[in-house]
């Protein structure tokens, strides 16, 4: 059992074991975080940098909103759905705008290949998260 | 004139002046990442503290989302409307569930009068920022 | 072979895969940030939150600290070992002070136990990539 | 008076005024961070990028570290001196180092000349306030 699953299982205000969907996207908002973050400083290396600008700004804005989502899902408030939805609504966007600016480098830059695809299971997850509320 | 309008009207990609509203919403965002810092830091040190749990929470969430949202219009891709917008969305949401809640709290506590206000002028910056959008 | 670490190997600058004490020591700081949110938001949801408010601080510390470290640690920079150094001796600093504090909940909450653990972990992978630098 | 000084001064736990050194430090935390996100995305925006990459990556060093200082400052604890002092030399290591290498572009770049300024107000203001603790 993950850290994580161990710490939501034991906050007092669970009922019954974390959503695996919850843990899920949790999860794959804390990979992209760490994909975009490296993926953002791989591009900073490339010797053809000036063609990845794009890149590496929306990196640094999905690397933002996936660290900001992570925080606001581990706080299991109930309370404010409005704010976990459009939260996970940007969490989403932002993941399927760096994974569609990744893809197109994928074939030349493996760290983009990557990180587009942790991009896409965060994205994923956002959705299935979103399909439950 | 403030260090930020100085920022943005030094970035090579500007054309013009940076709008009045672009940088407004960046201050907003800023100045409530730091109120509701700090308004969750005072709860915790009042006596009533059992009674300011979901204030603390939706402080946390609001600043997160101010953080993110602060850095995200600071990078001006103009690439990328759908995340910009999705992430004003999301923070003119966390600012009016958090204003709300320090509202209920404001007669008893001065740091939730304050807070309620820059949540207030920090909802109402997305605002502005989203209907040029 | 994780995420991380396909990240770091497929980076421009890498020589040879990335050293294990690195890997390990972004993973703890990922890891204790998660944790230490989780645990702030578990205890404000105690009954006995009013003496659980030093222990709801250390941890936004610890995750506030946690965060920054991971992401500098992931930009491969190599040229600025007096800053790497420096987050290093903090968050080693942020997890010792918050792992002592949660020792003391432990045996009542077990959010604070599992916790501990994290922030220990870290505390050590802190230690042993600073023993290297 | 400043949102930020209302906030400090309506804290339950404070003993008379904020001192002027702690809010001080805290402002120029906020507005570092602000600059050097702002100075990393026009960098990314000059022709010359390739030669600007180490630049980026301390902006981007610096802004973690001033965000984690700041809301560290923010948070009025007082029971964890050694966490704030590690976090303070952190932060005016990344301040100096930030600073040194945009120094180097200030004549030809003016965002680089502002973030600089900026990044050593946030040294000063970090050397100043470990010289009170």
């Amino acid at each position: 059992m993950s850290t994580l699953t161990q710490m939501l299982n034991t906050h007092p205000a669970r009922t019954g074991d974390a959503a695996a969907e919850l843990v899920a996207c949790i999860e794959a908002c804390a990979e992209c975080l760490q994909t975009c973050t490296s993926c953002a400083d791989a591009c900073l290396s490339e010797d053809m940098v000036s063609e990845l600008t794009t890149c590496i700004r929306t990196n640094l804005d999905c690397a933002d909103i996936c660290a900001a989502t992570a925080s606001i899902l581990t706080r299991q408030t109930g309370s404010n759905p409005e704010v976990v939805r459009a939260a996970l609504e940007a969490c989403r966007a932002a993941c399927a705008a760096c994974a569609e600016e990744c893809e197109k480098h994928a074939d030349m830059h493996d760290h983009c290949r990557v990180c587009a695809e942790a991009c896409r299971r965060c994205e994923k997850a956002c959705a299935d998260l979103l399909a439950l509320s």
